[in-house]
């Protein structure tokens, strides 16, 4: 059985992510041109097919649809600034994560350039990619991420289409970043907690795996409180949570363990509480951090 | 078919877990005796069929086995303090959440005053007692464990007895708190950024928990490093989340949405850049917490 010829592609960043995206492309049949300013970083793709471009510019020429995923959207400046004029016609999906505001400034810079630009984002590990657990978001002009929906399925997972505003998917993802990395600061601090106080890591995960998943059961309690704006404290309330907080705290302090973040949200709370909303739902913080 | 007749307990703390606590030892058939510092808590439980202690020295002498589920350890002392001396050869389960250091403080409290003392802690919500989805951490005399395991397993759930150091069950407690307070932050304060972006509660829910499930599914790779001490940076490094968290502070900034529980977060994990360790994972944040 013949199938289709796949299109070509250019990844322009190598490092852990976009070698996991040009790596799979290359795996599911397509021409893939690759580029990384540090130029090794090129080399396990060549192994497995891909043709590594020796500039910016000879990568851009190498196929119309054009990947970028590098650090941050000044490093996206810093490599397509110069080659704008190049890209007419061509279509840039930019998988590089930044601010909503920074990925509608470039998308403006794209139509002032004369090319397609759909802003995406990736919100699982390199791990996922080319897997059905791997989770992609795009926002942008509808018709594009039609055009090269096909390809970009190639990646893997789930992809959603957010909307035509540029700025939507990066919104989601600062949004979903936010839940990720303070999660993730929750769960290597009480590592640090738990073994300080005897508890092996090991012993520890399927705790902790049990706490996170408590925290999925309850987002959607603070989802319609939050739609409702209405925070009852009925079943627990601030003034709980922040005496829990404090018994953290100071076994935290006991253990010679960091304390700082634990004592910047406890600040918070206390604040919502002197303000009168003590007998309220912790999920009155999202009107505490709305401001 | 008879049953077994049920053995007597008595709870001490009536706010909304303690409630709870009752109201299930009241359906199973326990004789049930309540006491709470504010006496108009009691009614909804009495009109279940528990008796209303007006006294905590009446409440310890209704059985043999008391319950007491307050808001800390000082409202426990405040509570058990007078009538330590009444309560010589009866049984304290103390499912109050605090610090190790108490909890190991009052177990020797118990001894000096000849009571049998057991601490416990509940990791799930008041709508989870009574059933399945319940966690329950118990620690201190296995013998005293065992002893009242049947009439605790009416509490529901899963109960874990974690070892004979009476203070094991808070130190599994606060730490798992860690990660639930913080995860809770870091959900609560997502949805206000998305709200300020645009992104109804609603609509923002689904891709919120499966940000959450992929905490839980990072979690053995940080046991892991911080079991092994190695921190490999090859998937995902700490330079890349220090710009990862920066978009998102810029994007509470731009839309006056709080950032300071992120800026504590990406103050430490720059010092962390700052010492060289730039190139390994998030995870190597359990070590930075550990000083
Ligand atoms: N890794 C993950 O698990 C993951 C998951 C979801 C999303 N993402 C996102 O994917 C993107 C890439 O992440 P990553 O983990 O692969 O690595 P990263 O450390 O965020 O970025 C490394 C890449 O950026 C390039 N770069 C940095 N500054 C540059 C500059 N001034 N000019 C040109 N190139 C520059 C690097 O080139 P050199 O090799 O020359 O330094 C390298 O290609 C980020 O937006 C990240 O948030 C990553
Ligand atoms: N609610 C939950 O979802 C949940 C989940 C897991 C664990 N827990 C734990 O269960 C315990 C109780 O929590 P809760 O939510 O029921 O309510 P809470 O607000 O933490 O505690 C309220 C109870 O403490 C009593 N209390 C406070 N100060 C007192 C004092 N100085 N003397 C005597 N009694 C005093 C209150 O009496 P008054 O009625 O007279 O004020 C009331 O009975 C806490 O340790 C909490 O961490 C709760």
């Amino acid at each position: 059985m013949n199938s289709l010829p796949k299109a070509p592609v250019t990844v322009l960043g190598l490092g852990p992510m976009g070698s996991a995206l040009a790596s799979t492309l290359v795996e599911n049949g397509h021409p893939t041109t690759v580029w990384n300013r540090t130029a090794s970083k090129a080399e396990p793709l060549v192994a497995m097919g891909a043709t590594a471009a020796a500039t910016v510019d000879e990568a851009v020429h190498a196929s119309p649809l054009v990947i970028v995923n590098v650090i941050d959207y000044d490093a996206v400046d810093a490599i397509l600034g110069p080659v704008a004029h190049e890209l007419t016609g061509m279509t840039v999906v930019n998988l590089t994560n930044d601010s909503p505001d920074r990925a509608r400034a470039m998308a403006r810079w794209a139509n002032d350039h004369g090319f397609d630009y759909l802003d995406g984002s990736i919100m699982t590990p390199t791990e996922s990619i080319g897997r059905p657990e791997a989770v992609f978001l795009y926002s942008g002009s509808e018709e594009l991420y039609e055009k090269h929906r096909d390809t970009l399925s190639t990646l893997g997972g789930t992809a959603s289409y957010l909307g035509s505003d540029p700025g939507r998917a990066a919104s989601f993802d600062v949004a979903l970043l936010d839940i990720f990395w303070t999660g993730m600061t929750g769960v290597a601090h009480s590592f640090a907690l738990a073994r300080a106080e005897g508890i092996t890591p090991t012993e520890f995960l399927p705790f902790a795996q049990g706490i996170v998943e408590l925290v999925r059961d309850i987002a959607p309690e603070i989802a319609k409180h939050a739609e409702l704006g209405e925070y009852p404290g009925d079943d627990s309330n601030l003034i709980s949570t922040a005496a829990g907080l404090t018994h953290i705290i100071h076994a935290a302090q006991a253990r010679n363990v960091d304390a700082s973040v634990l004592r910047s949200v406890v600040g918070l709370v206390d604040q919502v509480i002197q303000a009168g909303h003590g007998g309220d739902s912790f999920s009155r913080m999202v009107e505490a951090f709305s401001r």
